[in-house]
């Protein structure tokens, strides 16, 4: 007989229903039985009977008030099967519980970074349940780079004996398309500002550009890899963080007000930028893992021309690591957002706890 | 209790030795029980009783002469637990063995190109017998690029519904050094000889450097990659391979002798990276898999000096991926050998197929 695993899936927005339409197609001898989808806060399918959702249909049928999420452990340990939840949300609540997850033996596949790159003590009682006897497994691949294969080669590094050096990348997409546009190998005299605007316009920033450029969510990400490095980080504002926002520009309530008085910090930056220049570098925003000496930070970093950051396309995430066995770093390059993207990074580690659990 | 594996490993030379370090000295929740380990093709360590061979004193151990293919099978199946068979040599005669390990339901982790690379037969077997009921698991992250992530990657992309479109990469560090020597951003009138022998000098070669210049390693590295990716490549030899021997010099008995003969070649792959000079590219030799186009090449190719292969350093590898997701490429770039990294990339194997195995 066929082994199988049951799967409850929080969150159907950019990533979540991208992840349901790929599970709807996904070909494995491995049957994933979805018992519980909770499409947002306020809508769920899921039957006592543990009858599985249909995910042709679930846009349109009918809904329940989702379970509370200790209701949803109960739920979830009373079914006949090893579960696996996946949390397509950005919700602190849902990252908050994963240790109880985790301890009732529920496995965790998640983008969802709160958990991770929240207070250290998180972090630890997640890795501490995770040792116990019969606890669940977390992957969380989707949460440094979208699917870019950059948390599982990480650890296997650090399993098998290596140590980390150095890590530095650039991980926000926004980010990433403002430097390679304002800062070129080309001499260009494309102001920050304006730059900015047309991110906007695309649609590659947060609705307030300010979510981007205030670098936490970079910070978010470097907490990640320093802790899987082995570095105790106690929390995402606990190191540097070089903000992009003019400080005079912190308080200013609507995004539309901010965008229009950016201009006038332009001169700024763009001093940075030149003088980046005349040396043959580009400007590109980074974080920054240094484990020998124990430093983590955010901020404006200068590459010269011939560096692979300088080279970056679009709107491209790269992440380098320096180890002793990688004395030339292990470089990995690619899309880091988009709904198809960290859906699949989501669903592989989906895959691969279904392949050591289930039955 | 703790759950454990066993495991057989054959061969204890460059990557063999490495590997036995590493997994002397490896942590880890599950026990990895060492039953058997043949050093060489003359010198075996294992007991009837399936005593743990101790990997600190394996070195200088009394030796029996290896069980056959056929007796080890026999001597795993009848072993309590679940085992794997981590084959740290480069022998075919063991590779065409791989699908009856796998059929017996003993799991293989591997940096030995043959089975993957010869006869599509032997593909097909090794992946038909490995969706048998109770067959063992195939891991050979370190066939391609040693420890880079490239093999897992690829296959979560396929099995989570993307399409490949294009692969291309330097898969030698041989050719990789030569290349990235031989044709840079900068002019520079160093001759292809030259290079040659300086890499032979620093150990980069093969003791004879035309089992590298011939493309045959490449060949068969791009044959695994295309095969994953979905094209029935029917042999390493199968396809368009642009071998860097002058004609006139593959008669040629010694090494030596073609060493010396070399330099009256090198005005033809001179005026091949002048003319790429001229247009802004250097030359570099790459395997390439196009999927749409159904057709896999190995030979020198031309990049601009802003394209991530240009940048390449020493004799690191580089891939990228093109898919229906990836529409800028995956790009995964490091060192492709060495002992130490091609042993954790099959240490890391190891353990993953033991997460899903011990019990
Ligand atoms: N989008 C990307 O490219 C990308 C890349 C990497 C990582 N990620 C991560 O992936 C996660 C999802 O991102 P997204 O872009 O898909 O966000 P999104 O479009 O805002 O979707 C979030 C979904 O979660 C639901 N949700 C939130 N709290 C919930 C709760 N307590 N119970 C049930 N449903 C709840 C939301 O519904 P309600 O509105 O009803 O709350 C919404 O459907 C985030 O953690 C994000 O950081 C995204
Ligand atoms: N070195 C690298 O950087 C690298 C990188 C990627 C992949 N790889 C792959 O890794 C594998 C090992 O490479 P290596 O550099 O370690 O080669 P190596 O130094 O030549 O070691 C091969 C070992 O296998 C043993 N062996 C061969 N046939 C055997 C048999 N039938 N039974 C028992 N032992 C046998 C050899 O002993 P005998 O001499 O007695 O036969 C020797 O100890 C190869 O497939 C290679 O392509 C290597």
């Amino acid at each position: 007989m066929s082994r199988s695993v049951n799967v409850a899936i929080i969150g159907s927005g950019v990533v979540g229903s991208a992840f349901l339409g790929q599970l709807k197609n996904l070909k494995h001898s491995i049957h994933f039985n979805v018992i519980y989808l909770a499409k947002s806060s306020e809508e769920a399918l899921f039957s006592k009977s543990y009858d599985p959702v249909d995910l042709s249909t679930y846009a349109t049928a009918p809904t329940q008030t989702p379970l509370s999420l200790d209701e949803l452990v109960k739920y979830l340990k009373e079914s006949a099967k090893p579960s696996i939840l996946v949390d397509n949300t950005s919700s602190v609540a849902i990252a908050d519980f994963y240790p109880t997850f985790i301890k009732e033996g529920i496995s965790i596949a998640t983008p969802n970074k709160k958990a991770f790159s929240s207070d250290i003590s998180v972090w630890n009682e997640i890795f501490k349940n995770a040792e116990l006897p019969g606890s669940g497994l977390v992957y969380h691949e989707a949460t440094v780079g979208a699917a870019l294969p950059i948390i599982g080669p990480l650890k296997d590094l650090i399993t098998t004996g290596d140590k980390v050096e150095k890590i530095e990348g650039i991980f926000s997409g926004t980010l990433s398309y403002i430097f390679n546009e304002f800062s070129t190998s080309e001499k260009s005299d494309v102001k920050f500002s304006d730059v900015v605007k047309v991110a906007k316009k695309l649609g590659y920033t947060e609705p307030d550009p300010r979510d981007d450029l205030n670098g936490l969510d970079v910070a978010r990400k470097v907490t990640i890899l320093a802790r899987i490095s082995g570095l105790e980080v106690k929390s995402p504002t606990s190191f540097p963080v070089d903000s992009l926002i003019p400080k005079q520009l912190e308080g200013i309530q609507s995004a539309n007000e901010f965008l229009e008085k950016l201009p006038e910090y332009d001169s700024e930056i763009q001093k940075v930028k030149d003088e980046a220049f005349a040396e043959g570098k580009v400007l590109r925003f980074i974080g920054q893992v240094d484990v020998k000496d124990n430093k983590v930070s955010v901020g404006i970093g200068k590459y010269a021309f011939d560096h692979p950051f300088a080279s970056l396309k679009g709107s491209d995430n790269v992440v380098s690591i320096k180890t002793q066995r990688y004395v030339n770093p292990l470089i990995i390059q690619g899309a880091g957002a988009g709904a198809e993207i960290t859906a699949h990074g989501v669903l592989a580690d989906t895959i691969k706890i279904a392949e050591r659990i289930a039955n």
